[in-house]
């Protein structure tokens, strides 16, 4: 149509089709599974740091996630795919551990030796991994990723078990590569295992060209962390509007994809045309393919190179801008306009209710922006604009997702080229330290967003000031050995607890003791199976002939858990449940003095779910309170205890000085 | 001399140039460092999981090592510089949070921040790392060779700073290498930042390549596990042998480097001299530098394919075995001698008293073999032979050191072929796999042959069936908060534990309490600082006043924490201190009724090194014992409670299975 000058029926037959998949993607994304919006990377993140979000790992979500991403990336959305992919994969590895899905039917029994909170854990974090490797192709990136990013917690043999789940994903990648070499899978196996491969660039650089470099860093760094903070405020308004109702979300959805396909289209008019350069192998303009040099409305022998941006697959545009020699293809004003257009776009279309990643937008704007400084440098620097979109890629990358080693490895393996790592090392770090200066890494912020009670890896400086016994709050509920059916059905109902302390009393021992721990998810069990006793004192009968290991596992996402479903009559509510065999008698406990900072460590390294606090002399209570991991939030104990704020908030003037930031950034 | 056919007299030369080298190594290292001998990866590696073996990483030893290498390698002992550059490094980092060596005036006030546990052992982790990455050039390899192989504990930050550390080697090195290029340096700048470049070589493999590679890995992973346990044992026969004299050592060291010699200059006249390929740039044969093709005794035109291997440096062999296209350049024979040569030498090689590292010695061995599986697949596999070196190496090196992502990504780094990845993942994970059959990697070895207390990551199945008060052991040595001097000084000379209960009894409290936990070491402050009271009950001085928080700061490794030197009158014996200001008053307890696994991972996780057992029911003694890192030995429990001992024999079969093995190499 554009051939035949029919330019509004083109713009016509592309908004259309954009925005049926466009509604397709927010139709079921919106109805069927909510959990399947977004990237998905800080759901696992917060899953892996022992929080486990409703529905993120349902057969449900997994399918919408895969349809979803499928076509909200072919609506010509700036979104990108590899979140998307990295939670389908950590859907799929979940999914297994829970011995597959109940409801659909899909179950197998050599899978239940995962049906417990730290294989299941492992097993979702190599899945992670596998799916970043299979989006960029690249199996030791992915570990790294996964490693430095996303993990809470590390062990060595989890490495060896990532590192062989991305082994795999790259045998397989490369076997497929090799099957659709011929062309007969589409765009698949284009760029075969290196996808923008940029070893042919000659990479000779010398002192004068670090001054370049390290502007870009420090302005990448710049961009990075104001794209969290305008991702942060389009977000939170996005959000307004997504709690009003469901139809303001769909209409949002159709507001984005029409602006991005005037966008698209309406931009490249203000290009102009270019002639053809001589000597090249591709066919120019290239007409009805995927090619680099777009004709447009371009007359014959010229091409417009702002189409050949925006009318291209995200993964052929990046490999335009990272090949060398072609310092002459692109306009600056183009490039100028392209970089504003991806960087603003990426950020509108991020929160739109569809399965959306946020690497490749970010990767493509870097790109844009390292070549515009290549451009501006001119012949100050004698490095490729290729060269310098790598760069400001990796710039870009670092300063808003605050990743180090995972970007330098992923940009390894996506453009094959080793002797540009010093360079990228150098860019990366600059980026990374200007950027932590003024705020926190985009997972980090979503996390925030979505109100997870995210655990921190260290505690903040002014918990050494508090000890435990400022932060436990809340009447306690203690059950003892021997308990009232009653009393447990009405403690299930009246409080949302997953642990209970036991106590010992006498008869059973001679004082009250702390006698160890039940989990609410125990109780539950034995309520259902009428564990029941008729009188405190009367014969018990043996655990083993009524319960197996199997009872005990930990269920799946399609949980039945909730007390409301067990019916017990009044005569049973007044039986006795013996706690004694159920009972983890040996739960991690410290003292009421001890400072927060030190239990927090605690808490953190060992992943608890609940640690006992005792009283430092003994008392009549042997156990003072509870905590869990929402008692180490920040945001609890500033509530609990406003005077600290003050001195947190000149603390945080303090830590916003630039030179101290630098220093925190390398050795906090 | 060889060229004037005076081949005793070029023996002569080459011998006792040779020994006169490694006698200057072996000399230093006995007399002056002891601890310098070795590659130092192990003390490193037991440092960062806790043990502080003394003297290895004092200004001594460093400077024993940096020489000692240097002699060592010159005098072509079979041995690697790798092992001892990453402990030259870490020795710095250790000074350098020693706010430098006192015994040699080289102090800097800003250091002292670093002068604690933590951030020492984060020092020198960075430090290790950068070792590896400036022996290799591989800075990302070097990150995850200290996270995979090296490191007990990881925290993302330190990701973050140990890729600091190694983007800074990256730099300098290529700033050096840029300086270099024009040959002033010698060998340094050769090879640029990629070592073993194979760039050029064509890389495409079909599915009938991976059934040859299978089978190197496999033969890879036996080769390598037979390497440890040869190893093991001539390691035990040198240890016999040194332990007897100084004087055996040195023998020793002479025989080593005599063998040496005749091996390296005696085995090149059994191969045949082989014509010089036509059409190459370099010339043949080469003459009076260092080249591929060596003459020897041969005629004009002519080359000898192993003197080729055996003079020259290794890194020189490396690259010649990797290149491509050189099939026909070396005899099937010569390798085999070669490898077989290679074995062997490197394993007598590593236990001379000189610092020697493993790394070079294992890559050379391993690129040896690959070559011959080249060579023996024939025309079966259109792999080229450069490229069966590559993987060979890659075999070898995780075969024997158990090491996966870190061997993908050093050898990426050293060769720059993407494209080979795939290949040599499959390479390690199938070396690793069939070599945990067998034993344990190397340096877990050496830990144990060393008799290090390393605490594992994972506690020991039968540990889980044992009670923390089943391994408490020995009579406990507690105070009270108020104790005379004398008791104090009794109890520190009579034990050598390193922390004391403090129990706090009427009148300061109304029962016998526990009142927290003392260090030795703030002991013997307290005692050298005479901060003692005459009666029980009189007033006490200002804890402020009388101390600095650097009286407690951690001394450094020219200790003078003996209680020997303290000298206290029969009056001051009589005297008492108030421990109350100086103890740990919320030290990390467990029960005695919780499992040993669990509180192994307590103890781990958090890096204690005293954990206090406290009674499950309220007793007399507020505290039943106390554990340190011996108590969760395996060897400790097994003597404690030899019934175990059968249980554990049986699982040690089952384990031996191999079907179960490889599972276990995956998921435990």
């Amino acid at each position: 149509m554009m051939l035949a000058n029919k330019y509004m029926w083109a713009f016509g037959v592309f908004a259309v089709s954009n925005l049926a998949l466009m509604m397709f993607a927010a139709v079921i994304t919106t109805y069927m599974a909510p959990a399947a919006a977004g990237s998905g990377i800080p759901e696992v993140k917060a899953y892996l740091n022992g929080i486990d979000a409703p529905e993120i790992f349902s057969f449900r979500t997994l399918v919408v996630k895969i349809v979803g991403c499928i076509a909200a990336v072919s609506s010509s959305l700036h979104v990108g795919k590899a979140g998307p992919m990295l939670h389908t994969t950590a859907c799929i590895a979940s999914l297994l551990a829970h011995t597959g899905s109940h409801k659909y039917g899909l179950t197998w029994r050599w899978l239940r030796y995962f049906k417990n909170d730290r294989d299941r854990r492992d097993l979702v974090t190599c899945g992670a991994g596998a799916g970043i490797a299979a989006a960029f192709r690249a199996p030791i990136g992915g570990v790294l990723f996964v490693l430095e990013s996303l993990s809470s917690r590390w062990r060595s043999a989890l490495l060896w078990r990532a590192f062989f789940t991305t082994a795999v994903v790259a045998v397989v990648l490369r076997a497929f590569i090799d099957f659709c070499r011929s062309g007969k899978c589409g765009l698949f196996g284009k760029g075969g295992l290196i996808m923008f491969d940029v070893t042919a660039d000659n990479v000779s650089y010398r002192l004068s060209d670090i001054p370049p470099v390290i502007i870009l860093g420090v302005i990448g760094g710049i961009l990075g962390s104001f794209y969290n903070f305008l991702l942060d405020k389009v977000l939170r308004i996005y959000t307004i509007i997504h709690e009003k109702n469901r139809a303001f979300k769909l209409l949002l959805a159709i507001c984005g994809s029409i602006f991005t396909s005037c966008c698209l289209f309406g931009l490249p008019w203000l290009a102009s045309c270019r002639p053809c350069p001589g000597g090249i192998s591709e066919a120019c303009p290239s007409i009805g393919r995927s090619g680099n040099f777009k004709k447009f409305q371009c007359a014959p022998d010229h091409y417009n190179d702002l189409a050949s941006l925006f009318f291209n697959t995200n993964d052929d545009t990046v490999r335009n801008l990272y090949s060398a020699g072609t310092e002459n293809a692109f306009n600056k004003y183009s490039i100028l306009l392209f970089f504003v257009t991806s960087y603003f776009l990426g950020i509108l279309s991020y929160g739109l209710v569809a399965p959306s990643g946020l690497f490749m937008p970010v990767i493509l704007t870097g790109a844009t922006y390292g070549r515009l400084i290549g451009m501006l440098m001119g012949s100050k620097s004698t490095l490729d604009h290729g060269l310098f979109a790598v760069l400001g890629s990796a710039s870009l990358l670092s300063g808003s997702m605050r990743m180090t080693v995972s970007v330098c490895v992923i940009l390894l393996e996506l453009t094959n080229n080793l002797l540009l790592l010093p360079l990228v090392m150098l860019v990366v770090l600059i980026s990374k330290t200007v950027a932590d200066c003024f705020n926190l890494g985009i997972y980090e912020m979503l996390l925030r967003l979505k109100g997870f009670p995210f655990l921190q890896g260290h505690a903040e400086p002014y918990m050494r000031q508090l000890t435990v016994s400022d932060v436990v709050t809340g009447p306690l509920q203690v059950l003892n050995c021997v308990e009232k059916v009653g009393n447990i059905v009405h403690i299930l109902e009246t409080t949302g607890h997953n642990g209970f302390p036991v106590i010992g009393e006498p008869p059973f021992s001679q004082i009250q003791v702390l006698y160890g721990l039940i989990l609410r998810s125990h109780l539950l069990v034995l309520l259902r199976k009428k564990y029941f006793l008729s009188s405190r004192f009367s014969a018990r009968a043996n655990v083993f002939d009524q319960f197996s290991a199997d009872d005990f596992a930990k269920c799946g996402s399609d949980r039945h858990d909730g007390i409301g479903d067990i019916v017990l009559t009044a005569e049973e509510m007044e039986m006795f449940i013996d706690l004694h065999p159920f009972t983890n008698t040996s739960p991690y406990t410290v003292v009421e003095t001890m400072s927060l900072a030190k239990a927090h460590m605690l808490f953190r390294e060992v992943s608890l779910r609940h640690l006992l606090v005792i009283p430092k002399f003994p008392s009549s209570a042997p156990v003072v309170g509870i905590l869990t991991r929402h008692d180490f939030m920040p945001q609890h104990v500033t509530n609990l205890h406003p005077f600290w704020m003050r001195g947190r908030n000149k603390l945080f003037q303090f830590r916003n000085s630039t030179v101290i930031n630098m220093f925190r950034g390398l050795w906090l």
